[in-house]
């Protein structure tokens, strides 16, 4: 079992987010570790050495992040050496680090982060690639606050995410596997979802997986903001086969719901088969208000594939920009069917592009009517063939409305690339 | 002291962010609680109970978030129930707001929704108005787990985050202050800045505060992307003048750079400035890719002042829709002072808007020069005074570069709002 302990007094007062306790339980749970409680605690030296007594009372493996930086770490540095019985001593190739890294900035080494270098005797440096503070490994042998006495092992990273993370994947994780490998072995899969509502995705697996689930297959669900994964996981000599049989039995009665397997979002795979099939696209936003751009800027080399967008976020733009009637507006309304489609098909005869997608909706609060309440958009996609448009009814806050709108129509893209793809290699 | 357990085995295999521990602990923290500690465990009875008898043994407060949900309380009610040493009883009041819940959105109650109005004999209901599952807050007196056998409250929350918020404002917050007021009185506030980091905000405010801070202030910085918070806080009954004293000092020392306090994010300062002023907006994106419409359409009511914008990635889009004159890319290159200018200048003229915000700029990874790398951008702000574009260098990953330059070019208006109004009021 392992447990992790993040410290930081900004957590407590609610001034950071905790983003370590979902990246690592992540990791740790995708590498077949089962975390069994995260605690967050001030970074005081009481309240570390008070927390990680506790944890080593019941894990084998403790995850402390933060609390040796070069301004907090003193006490705490003399208080993990003290629980784990063993003196500080400083670390010639720390040091060396520490230097390196200065003088590589062109800095002079202040002397306060020379305390870093100091080190439980015995214990594993692990390296920091993107700052000063060195990771520490400490193996426990026996534990004295176990009830078995059984081996554990103490890991101490760096706070800031940018030191930690690259540090566990490079660092951390094949001390693991080295000293704590999992039992018999584990695999995990993921599949991501969009289309279906977490209940339905559930309904339309389950059975089909019952035996192997029977059999060992773990297998769990998350839904976010239109989205749901399906994760596949098992232990031991059989494991491999349970979730290879699985993933197929996924992927057969899913089918083109799910949009990636372990890992890439939406807009990534969108650019990445676009950039595949040499297609360009163009967005045309009202209600999402540049949040469909955003999202396909994100991903490293849009620029091949993405030309740009209009946010015609009032009618006058619908007009200018895309060359929407006036008169389709005065008949229709913005927020329609008849705009929607006016939208896409301006937006890639203007630009060229192969494909484009047009948002029109009611983000709210204020602005619905019985006939379209709030949450309710109209996307649209023009190709070749000219433009469709589909109704979707999100009435969350404006935020998630933006987000799931945004979703539905990069999906619908992927639908349609899917559909050519298949179209001009059959078979 | 307080305590906080978030349940749900969904964070321990790191498929879900907990923003509860932030929202709860920034919540408590301004009203004067001291959050000691956050745990999280998963969804079990046994995690759930063992988690919550420790946190009773050292807190007068804990919060439980989550773990009871029509699907998985059963057991989690049944042991709450038997820590507090109480019965459960059927709460009619409950059980008739969940069938009102359901027959409001034409909907038969689910029979397992049902056992979520079976409350703990004596425990306070706190109502659900976006949910069935209703808080619960319990008071044990004497509580059986703690040293001091003192009073101590356990109060359970609805795990979804918009049933839980409106929940604690609503409900808790003045049960808080009725029942466990702090002593002495609390107050603090909050300044947001923009323009300067952390430790030259800190060099700037550490001097002028020194004996304010030797008188009993609390002083805290947090940063976050190009935003650095400055907190003011006191206890007792000195508290009030020393806070009002600090924030007099942090106002005349930081001045301009400060956009809000106690909230207000800069893409809402911006939207409500220019609501007050009547004036209108457009934007013209190349690198930031929608993102700053996106931000300023966050804000409820930004259709009153925001025409829209354009998200001119391509060079091409750039010289048809903004009348950038090729010559002047081709001289300059698209990520240039002139270009960002053009481009500005542009939006405005087109669309007829008061102001005109355009980013131009080099996202990475790839792309950059010697003279220009990767987080260079040009930002410009076009008024009835023509345009004035920036340079601005932001050499982070695209997300926060992306971010980081939205919020240089909103600032750039906010600044110049400010300075036109000042200029009509003077004295």
């Amino acid at each position: 079992m392992v447990e992790i302990i993040n410290t930081g007094s900004e957590l407590l007062i609610g001034r950071t987010l905790n983003t370590h306790q979902q990246w690592l339980c992540r990791r740790l749970s995708d590498l077949g570790y089962t975390v069994g409680r995260q605690t967050a605690v001030p970074d005081t030296a009481d309240a570390i050495a008070q927390a990680t007594t506790e944890s080593l009372s019941r894990a084998e493996l403790v995850i402390v992040t933060g609390g040796l930086g070069p301004t907090s770490d003193d006490l705490t540095r003399d208080r993990i050496a003290a629980l784990v019985g063993v003196p500080l001593v400083e670390d010639p190739a720390v040091v060396a680090h520490i230097e390196a890294f200065f003088t590589a900035r062109k800095r002079v080494t202040p002397a306060r982060t020379r305390v870093q270098a100091q080190v439980p005797q015995g214990a594993r440096v692990l390296t920091n690639s993107h700052g000063t503070a060195p990771g520490l490994a400490l193996k426990i042998s026996p534990n004295p606050f176990h009830r078995d006495r059984t081996t554990s092992w103490l890991i101490l990273l760096p706070g800031p995410p940018r030191e930690l993370r690259p540090m566990f994947d490079t660092e951390v994780v094949p001390l693991l596997q080295h000293e704590l490998p999992v039992a018999g072995g584990y695999l995990a899969t993921t599949f991501k979802t969009t289309g279906l509502g977490e209940s339905l995705v559930e309904e339309r697996v389950a059975d089909p997986l019952a035996q192997l689930v029977h059999a060992g297959l773990e297998l769990g669900y998350c839904a976010r903001v239109s989205e749901v994964e399906v994760r596949l996981a098992a232990r031991g000599a059989d494991g491999p086969r349970l979730v290879e049989t699985a993933a197929r039995i996924v992927q057969e009665t899913l089918g083109p719901l799910i949009f990636s397997q372990n890992g890439n979002d939406l807009e990534t795979v969108v650019v990445r088969t676009l950039t595949r099939l040499r297609r360009t696209l163009v967005v045309a936003e009202s209600c999402t208000g540049g949040l469909l751009g955003h999202r396909i800027t994100n991903v490293p080399g849009a620029s091949a594939v993405f030309l740009g967008g209009w946010i015609t976020y009032s009618n006058a733009a619908k007009v200018r920009d895309l060359g929407v009637p006036p008169a389709t507006i005065d008949a229709d309304g913005a927020v329609s069917e008849a705009v929607a489609n006016e939208m896409a098909a301006g937006a890639r005869r203007t630009s060229g592009a192969d494909y484009a997608l047009a948002i029109t909706g009611i983000a709210g609060p204020s602005g619905g009517s019985e006939a379209k309440p709030v949450g309710t958009a109209f996307v649209a996609l023009a190709t070749s063939a000219g433009a469709k448009a589909r109704r979707v009814l999100h009435p969350y806050d404006r935020e998630t409305f933006k987000f799931a709108t945004s979703q539905y129509a990069l999906d619908m893209l992927r639908r349609e690339l899917l559909r050519e793809t298949r179209e001009e290699s059959p078979g």
